[in-house]
């Protein structure tokens, strides 16, 4: 099963409200949470140069890593794009180097805007794990690749419950933090059409390395009402709360959320972005222009190339 | 969101391998072992009928009962069809009476062979988890649904693993038996085309009411195996050893293995079913003439009407 080319799909995620949970361990770092994955996504192609790919694929264990000769053949690394333009990711860069696969060239792919709470770079980073695995024939297992691409974007602050939440898809609660083996997850239940509209970007790593006494207060608070009743309104009202408690509304996203009540429809703000997502036909109805897609029912996966 | 229909889709399960663990309850009761989901699925489709559903859906807690008075208005049940002939399935019974759901139409609808080792009363059993949740607003949470349908299934002795795999979809391996809670998946990652051929039925109730000991210490070495090497050609490998070993493979099935093999492909055998499973194109080349699907990626999923 020794492919050279490979290529995995990501949902894209916009939570809901989050709690932070930091641990000098990434893969025990995280949160707790809940969000929406979506059908618009991340694709990520990862194709292996000749001879970085075992032939034989007999390394005789799944987790060892690649050995000494394979890791100095690919010293120079290969080309890194994300929509066709030349640029790199961290956390994809920090995954490719676990799974021994710098000499990858990788094209990140996305009608997603960056930086606005989509978590497209989670979604790279585990579509990379995904499609280097298989282009390299690693053989790691769906959760040791989760486990990779979460600590990869916990290492760069860069996020801390995208990865696993986009690897399950639907509508993620994240009950304990952390990669598999740690974290512990559930779901609500539930199809839908999403909107979405963003205004900008908005630091995550600023927001993350801050105080988040506050927000991790107000994240538990809305979790437990998820909980208590697990079903999408209550989600979307948990998630109003919470930007509001934690003081992360930003005018653009409460001035679209108030316009969408005001049609009778369910909106909230993505964390973290200047981005505001609804249900249904929720920001048309509201005058916007919005995006639109569907929940992902799958999660990350790969895809024919 | 109170609705009165709903439709679930549930992918076929074919287990490679599998190992018994039973418990006398059912949520912690299960099997460790691996195997395929398939894009070939089963679809149930909920109707509650009027007055059925709380109309302001606030039962004030996520996971009550509904109360004595919907009980006794629902006495009587609602129909039960699978394609389009009036038959109960035990599993879906108990899942309904659970979710106090009785009185829904319920409709299982399949291409996949049942009683061939397909996990079709299991997948029928959580699709009619997720869809009458929905249509009747239950408000519970996808492990919550899982846990039901998996010991509806338990408890009518007709699976032990399929649940839990199909919620997940993919390639799902069994780390640890049971329910969400209890049990442990991880996955192989992968996509391929699936060819299967099926010979007849066998029955699961049977093999898994007699002595399992032999069969438990064959699934257990399997699963070693897979773990060692976590790729589908291992998995498939696996699976041939699993069926000689436990002493479970029906002769036509041998002779479709053995055929396959023969012209250069992987196939394996369902477990519990007289059914041939192959990878990519390998029962067309071996002239067999197949059904042909994919691994499913998403696992069971609430769909559009």
């Amino acid at each position: 099963m020794s492919s050279q080319r490979a290529t995995a799909f990501v949902p894209g995620h916009v939570t809901a409200f989050f709690s932070a949970h930091p641990d000098d361990d990434p893969a025990v770092a995280g949160s707790r949470g809940a969000g929406l994955t979506l059908a618009d996504g991340v694709t990520v192609r990862v194709s292996a140069p000749d001879g970085a790919v075992d032939g034989d694929g007999n390394d005789g264990g799944g987790n060892d890593a690649a050995d000494a000769s394979d890791r100095d053949a690919n010293a120079d690394g290969g080309s890194r794009t994300v929509d066709g333009e030349s640029r790199s990711i961290g956390a994809v860069d920090d995954v490719l180097a676990e799974l021994d696969a710098t000499a990858a060239d990788v094209a990140v792919e996305t009608d997603l805007p960056i930086g606005a709470g989509f978590g497209v770079s989670g979604a790279a980073a585990l579509g990379a794990a995904l499609a280097a695995n298989d282009a390299f024939d690693r053989a790691r297992t769906e959760n040791d690749l989760v486990r990779i691409a979460h600590a990869a974007e916990v290492g760069r602050g860069t996020g801390l419950g995208d990865v696993v939440a986009q690897a399950r898809g639907g509508v993620p609660v994240r009950l304990e933090p952390g990669a598999p083996g740690a974290g512990e997850l559930d779901g609500v239940p539930a199809t839908a059409r999403v909107e979405y509209v963003t205004f900008g970007e908005l630091s995550t790593e600023t927001v993350l390395g801050g105080d988040t006494d506050a927000l991790t207060a107000a994240g538990e608070d809305a979790l437990d009402r998820l909980r208590e009743d697990p079903r999408l309104p209550t989600l979307m009202d948990a998630a109003r709360e919470f930007a509001r408690e934690a003081d992360l509304l930003v005018p653009e996203a409460a001035e679209a959320i108030d316009a969408v009540d005001a049609a009778g429809g369910e909106a909230a703000m993505a964390m973290l972005g200047r981005t505001a997502f609804a249900l249904g036909t929720g920001l048309s109805d509201a005058g916007y222009d919005p995006e639109a897609c569907r929940i992902d029912a799958a999660g990350a996966r790969l895809v024919e190339r």
